[in-house]
């Protein structure tokens, strides 16, 4: 399964009415910390790979995001285990990883038939809107992201709006000056 | 914790009387398949650590073993983490690690006293005896290597026995001939 998403800074505040009018179910709220790694022996910046960890509700998971794989969405190949995160994070440091960045935000997910759409609210970056769908192969990438783009009109957004900056990158430049 | 370590090779058959005399309880048998992982960054045959996924009853656990800590047990820093084998598996390739070896065996458990005792039947390779301890702290090892050593004598064994080398490294010297 691959991840297809698109991802654009929203004020939620408009947004919700229209999740309302077309019927958008909310299914939970996270809190999600999530603590991104960088490799001894290789750029993750360079090679567009993240290795991270995310606490939620006590429960750790290890996520492997590989490089974008088209040129207009997020999508990645995503690969995620449930660990232990003391642990975890003792081995990676272990082994050479360190801490990249940290990006904590609350996150309200709601379903729209197939798509999933998360208000993302994080901290020092702002509000953002973030849709999903789950393509079951690589030939299913264009017809996914279409959809999520026809979606996202409802919003007023456009190709022209989505941002593949990943939050990590942001909270860095952000830190970065 | 510290797992303090001390292997030697030994009949089982010569064993089993001597365990039951002391009065060794069976804990359990376990059926063991342990893929070692070599990384992309540093050679773990040099570094004298390693990375390892161990599966066991459907259940698998990310090992990382580090260097031995003293000159005659095999005692090292191990830290251990339930995961899904088959993500973790994958995650780990996307990284560039890549699978050094393979080690199955039969391990049958006992308990005498503090001391875990293991019978090792490794494929390949024939029957080890493997006894152990749970040091609180490095100040701890010279005293739980002494009670092994100890514990070892009443089987004939003596520290010029003690085998450092690990499975993995004993699989592969015996694949490359």
């Amino acid at each position: 399964m691959i991840e297809v998403e698109v991802k654009v800074k929203a004020d939620h505040e408009n947004v919700r009415p229209i999740l309302k009018k077309i019927g958008a179910a909310k299914v939970r709220t996270e809190i999600q910390s999530d603590t991104y790694f960088a490799a001894p022996h290789r750029d993750f910046a360079k090679t567009d790979e993240a290795l991270r960890i995310r606490s939620l509700d006590g429960q750790a998971t290890l996520t492997y995001k590989g490089p974008k794989l088209d040129g207009i969405s997020k999508t990645r190949e995503e690969l995620e285990t449930p660990v232990d995160e003391f642990t975890i994070t003792r081995i990676l440091h272990a082994l050479g990883f360190s801490e990249a960045g940290i990006v904590r935000k609350i996150r309200e997910v709601f379903r729209a038939g197939e798509i999933i759409v998360c208000l993302d609210a994080v901290e020092g970056l702002g509000e953002f809107l973030e849709v999903e769908i789950m393509a079951e192969s690589e030939k299913d990438l264009e017809t996914s992201s279409h959809k999520l783009f026809d979606f996202l009109k409802q919003f007023g957004f456009g190709a022209k709006d989505s941002i593949r900056t990943s939050y990590l990158e942001m909270v860095l430049e952000k830190k970065n000056g």
